[in-house]
């Protein structure tokens, strides 16, 4: 591991989007970090004044654009070496015949390069800090979120029911779910200079008991910690809930029945809600992660407007690699600006142009993710006295020039390519496109070796769709 | 402009994806060119026997994809200097506030130098091959084309009729139109190598007479090349047919009664199509560029899958930067996947993660555009004889890594970041990322100033968004 290496340092010449409650932008701005935080921020020629003495680097952006670090709140860091596995399959087939097979082979070293590499490519698109969605082995991803000097809410996928679960999956209990959970939070919480969070996972509601539900609840909040579950996916969940729980509607429904609705809970996709259901959501002040590819590709159009209209904090996420397949938070901002735009005809029979305005979609991937990660008091914001996790977008190059309106430019002509630096937590993890604190190279080769292993161990055969010769 | 610097080559040790008749991919397929076209594809280690003796180069691609380049069918480059100058605004503030202003106050100047920046962008993502969807200094375009080494289907946009037009467009007659496109056509088609053609424009029907329809029919016809128009774009537009051109749906069914519809001719968007409408195309053989981002920005969802299934070529399209904003013809591969996935919920109900399979999507984008440009006999896939338009992709960064499988990374998973060299008509345009025959930095600057006093003269203002300081 990299010993830490805080500093002083001034950041000058830079437009800075705070995203401060004022929403200030400084055309020529200027930041003062020291340690691990935001000491001071406004117009480059007063911060070069007064801490350009206690500064130990002067940094000159060159007029590129500063702005919080992005948080991805749905995201399967264990399912990166499963990019590809499962493309334009049905829903059962991708589930039953590859992602579960997948996942229950992984051993924790697989999970390890899993989320490096996955990292490597959050970093990329400016990421600095995630929600896990939950995978098997947290300690393997945690390891790897303390190299790569990203900050991260991890979760275990939990599930104590269901049919067709893999053999080594079907046997566990709700204490085990439970107790184990509890032992990732005593090993895990506030380690890596306090970047790591531990949080509680639930896979889907089809999976878990009441007694899974309701202990998570207990026990999440006991601990002052959120619960990360997927929630009202797929019309068939929300049947099944109709069928086999009694209610009137689906998953949120009934989650509201059993008292489960808290403001800690982060309820990722939830596509399949009406309008009863999204008031329960906004009153109980539950988070939803909003994955606009995978939804689009599996789940369907998330109700977005009707939810933000109702107040509900809706932050994006890029779901796992094996959904999307980019996982790309930049793309992410995107599509959430498209394809809500679209949704309109689905809701109303005609495209909204203005739905979901750039500044919204900049909100929910700063803001509202903070919020959504239970982290809005250190992150989400360039504000004295945050946390330094800072992103640095050059906007020269032929993909955003000309740049007419710089906040629409920054989620309509943005790409990975024109992220070229990225601080978390006071320390650079990317510089000049550069990933700091792991080898690129390295870690790309051991997550071919494994991923191949992993799918043989599997049996995981991917037909062609070519004449391979 | 350039010298022709033409050669012969050999490239091997690549992943050939030539999407010839029996979609052939070579795992280890090497290729000879001589001149501008392809003289031999085939396993590298037979190419390297037969003509490393002819070749004055012989490359190694070290295992990266080598692919047809791309045909974009519908791209504005006239409005790549607008970028940004119409976000989330109504279709009426769109057209009317910013478009009509900005493309009416162009110099032909203008228009070059968004065409430059445009094309620098296309061949980025991997384009070889375009069809502009018209704007007004088809002289400018063509200047520019022919210095990027890109191939491209000209078109003037032209407009004969219409309410709330521009003062200097509202004079143009019928006879106008015709005459100043025959001229053009003249003067530019076949040249630059053959790289251009001329085709003839209509804008929309809301702005042709049927005189106009009619006579661009005719001299198309006459003169061999096709016709690109914008069709069925909105609601609003069908109704008008029904309301004013006694049709009982909407401009497709005007568009047969009148027999305007035939083989050359490349209708855009074409979103709000009935199954008799679908049929009429098919049976006129009828081209389909399908545009995802604008069209879920601006239009509404084509129904790509039954155009697909009723036998119509559909190829796909960025449309111009003010409706997309990202001119990638790589995120348009990823966007149309997903959105006729997502689609099928507003079609059946439940999304359908088969639609549009990656195979399909990749066709699009190379035969299809090939048939779509009536370009097919020398573009679109890698076979002997065919001209020598290619892309190389690396595969081996974070975003595509691992590849499980190749044809869906590709679709998926490829970005532009990806798109290392472009090679059209025999010769490189762009190696290792960089652009060959023009300077990027000069065109960025020259395309900054150019977009910056041309807005100041049409009088376009952009509200700020936050609290610029």
């Amino acid at each position: 591991m990299m010993a830490n290496s805080y500093t002083s340092i001034v950041l000058h010449n830079a437009v800075i989007v705070t995203m401060d409650p004022e929403r200030r932008v400084f055309r020529n701005g200027g930041i003062f970090i020291r340690h691990d935080k935001i000491v001071a921020i406004g117009h480059s020629p007063d911060i070069l004044r007064d801490f350009s003495a206690p500064a130990k680097k002067i940094i000159d952006l060159h007029a590129q654009i500063l702005l919080p670090g992005f948080i991805n709140t749905h995201v399967h860091t264990s399912q990166q070496l499963a990019r590809g596995i499962a493309d334009d399959v049905d829903l059962m087939t991708w589930l039953h015949g590859r992602i579960w097979p997948y996942e229950s082979n992984m051993t924790e070293d697989d999970s390890y390069i899993s989320t490096l590499l996955c990292g490597i490519e959050l970093i990329h698109s400016g990421v600095t800090c995630f929600a896990e969605a939950g995978g098997q082995h947290v300690s393997g991803m945690a390891r790897a979120v303390e190299l790569l000097g990203l900050r991260a809410c991890l979760a275990q996928s939990t599930m104590d029911s269901g049919e067709g679960l893999p053999a080594s999956w079907a046997t566990r209990t709700t204490d085990d779910c439970i107790q184990s959970q509890k032992e990732l939070y005593n090993k895990h919480h506030n380690k890596a200079d306090g970047r790591i969070r531990v949080w509680f996972g639930i896979r889907q509601i089809m999976n878990s008991t009441d007694c899974l539900l309701l202990e998570t609840r207990d026990a999440a909040r006991e601990l002052k910690t959120g619960i990360h579950m997927h929630v009202a996916e797929i019309p068939y969940e929300n049947q099944l809930m109709m069928d086999t729980r009694k209610v009137d509607h689906g998953t949120v429904t009934y989650l509201q029945k059993i008292e489960f609705l808290q403001n800690n809970l982060l309820s990722a996709h939830t596509v399949w809600v009406n309008s009863a259901e999204i008031d329960f959501l906004a009153r109980a002040d539950v988070k939803v992660s909003h994955c606009p590819a995978s939804a689009m590709r599996m789940l369907g159009f998330a109700p977005i407007r009707e939810m933000l209209d109702a107040g509900i904090c809706v932050s994006l996420g890029t779901d796992g690699a094996p959904s999307n397949n980019r996982m790309s938070i930049v793309d992410e901002m995107y599509l959430a600006s498209l394809i809500n735009k679209g949704r309109e005809v689905y809701a109303k029979g005609t495209t909204d142009p203005t739905a979901l305005p750039a500044e919204t979609v900049l909100k929910m991937v700063t803001l509202n993710g903070a919020k959504s990660v239970l982290w809005d008091n250190e992150i989400g914001s360039l504000e004295v006295g945050k946390k330094a996790d800072m992103v640095v977008v050059n906007p020269s190059s032929w993909c955003m020039v000309p740049v007419h309106d710089c906040i629409s430019s920054l989620v309509y002509c943005m790409r990975s390519e024109n992220v070229v630096s990225v601080m978390c937590n006071g320390q650079w993890i990317m510089k000049d496109k550069k990933i700091l604190r792991v080898n690129e190279e390295d870690v790309i080769l051991s997550a071919r070796k494994a991923a191949s292993e992993l799918l043989k161990r599997a049996g995981i055969i991917i037909p062609n769709r070519m004449n391979i010769l």
